[in-house]
């Protein structure tokens, strides 16, 4: 049984010794900066967590982890475009290092590789493995494609922020675990169960990372918070605290997120004492909290050994706990 | 047995049963403009054609074909933005009508498209041409990369140029005929004869291209000729005249093409001028006709009825007596 930092660790190595051809370099030398630039591989972790569940032989899952891997970096590659980002893991972003047009095109290699390491996945396991995946892929562009309409999109509810992010980040969770689990020779209703532990413990993920954003003491978080507000980006927040508010209030917190002429300092204070007035940090804790224990149902649903289950029960915590 | 104008019209029809999501619609319209915009189908007709060497029933091999068209327009689609063409089939791009983020998305989820159709593809055919289209993706990518650098790279050679349309253009065609043939029953052997014949003729096609570019009678081309040497494209002209040129002449040839101020009709007529002074257009109908040729054996040492084989026969002196 190993935990998941162990995993990690086996991902990590992994990685150095994936196979990355040299020529065209333009092409190729952008797949190998975006696959060794680090992140946490909790995805493909994750594939291999939940393969052994099932097995204690979980080598021949690490194609397909490294698959989901890839894809996860493409994803984020063509993002970073899309997003006009300039940094990603304190380095440059792969548009500004080398041009958008390299971006575009090695991140559709890298999607291309994800698809060839998938060839490596045993043929019994294949196809529902590939289904899977090709229905998570579509998933993960759809969400992309809202998060982007949200930006200019008027009023934004709960309900489409909570699915815009199922389709952007959860959905390629529960994909990796229940792919995991089919690879480590699962049945059926293991699998959906660990696809729903997935999904909730996605959305945890998400509304957890625009928690820290407005909440975390700087000095754990890393990086300076407040950044969702200077933005003015529609978070579970932002969305709840327009929801809660009344006509005047609403109309002062609009107004605040519009005005670019107020300092940073004292916008996110302002914005931040209507967000405790209406009391949005207890109402995302709860949300957090409702999310993990969902997750958790369906762990205890799992008919495996119990010792098993502390993986991905560890996992879950970590995520609510973690403070950046 | 079908001809390929048969062939064609089934595809056609076929794409406008294909069924595309409509939410949302930033995403799925694209797909849906990029799909219904026209085009030749020749990809999935030489599919289905291939198939039809070897089997009556080419209806299983509609989505294997589909998969291959889908693909084809998802790289017209990044190439536009890449190459930043405003129009494509008469109508504006899709990074030009909407815009280049919901362009290189939309083409993401085309790739994702083609994956899911190919996973239509009977168990027992699936796994060679998975990893068949797998490995010519990467390389249509990588032709890509090489047409780009070729923008700026000041020496060109006649044979870094051919690798360049074999990869850009031609491994998808063969891979369309070794596809077809494969899922239609075909041995190895077959396979690769029907593969070496779309190299052959992939290469034939471009090199026509470009000829017909510069010497096709206006009229009957469609479009005005001598855009590439407007453009200063390296094609097969150009870098055969530089490569026969004498110093001197290297240097007008030169001095005309990076020539900005000359009036494009002057610079047409002076370049054409120096083509036919080195016999250049021969000396391309000699290739093309070479790779004609080349392609022509594969076909003779097939093994299936000689009746058949007109099919793909036609279809190769269409390609090199074409004028348009």
């Amino acid at each position: 049984m190993f935990d998941i930092n162990l995993l990690q660790d086996i991902i990590s190595s992994e990685i150095t010794k994936l196979q990355i051809k040299n020529e065209p370099k333009e092409l190729y030398d952008p797949m190998r900066y975006a696959m060794e630039s680090g992140g946490k591989r909790i995805r493909p972790a994750l594939v291999l967590a939940s393969c052994n569940l099932f097995t204690e032989e979980v080598g021949h899952a690490i194609p397909l982890a490294l698959a989901f891997e890839i894809f996860h970096n493409f994803t984020l590659l063509h993002d970073d475009i899309m997003d006009n980002s300039p940094i990603r893991r304190n380095r440059p972003t792969v548009h500004v290092k080398w041009n958008p047009n390299i971006a575009i095109l090695s991140g559709d290699a890298m999607m291309i590789k994800a698809y060839e390491l998938l060839s490596k996945v045993p043929d019994k396991h294949f196809k529902p493995i590939f289904d899977l995946f090709n229905k998570t892929a579509l998933e993960v562009c759809e969400g992309q494609q809202y998060d982007m309409n949200f930006e200019t999109q008027k009023n934004v509810t709960e309900s489409e922020y909570l699915n815009m992010i199922k389709l952007k980040t959860s959905v390629l969770i529960a994909a990796c675990l229940k792919a995991g689990a089919t690879i480590g020779g699962a049945d059926d209703t293991s699998g959906d169960l660990l696809y729903d532990f997935g999904l909730n413990m996605g959305i945890a993920f998400q509304l957890q990372d625009d928690l820290l954003d407005t909440y975390a003491k700087t000095s754990e978080f890393g990086k300076k918070n407040g950044n969702d507000i200077i933005t003015g980006k529609k978070t579970f927040l932002l969305i709840n605290a327009l929801e809660k508010s009344n006509p005047e209030l609403k109309t002062e917190l609009n107004g605040l997120i519009g005005n670019k002429s107020i300092p940073d300092e004292i916008k996110i204070k302002q914005v931040i004492e209507i967000y405790n007035k209406l009391h949005i940090k207890e109402l995302t804790e709860n949300k957090i909290q409702e999310y993990y224990f969902s997750a958790m149902k369906s762990i205890e649903k799992l008919t495996v050994k119990e010792e098993k289950k502390h993986v991905l029960m560890t996992f879950a915590e970590q995520i609510i706990n973690r403070k950046k």
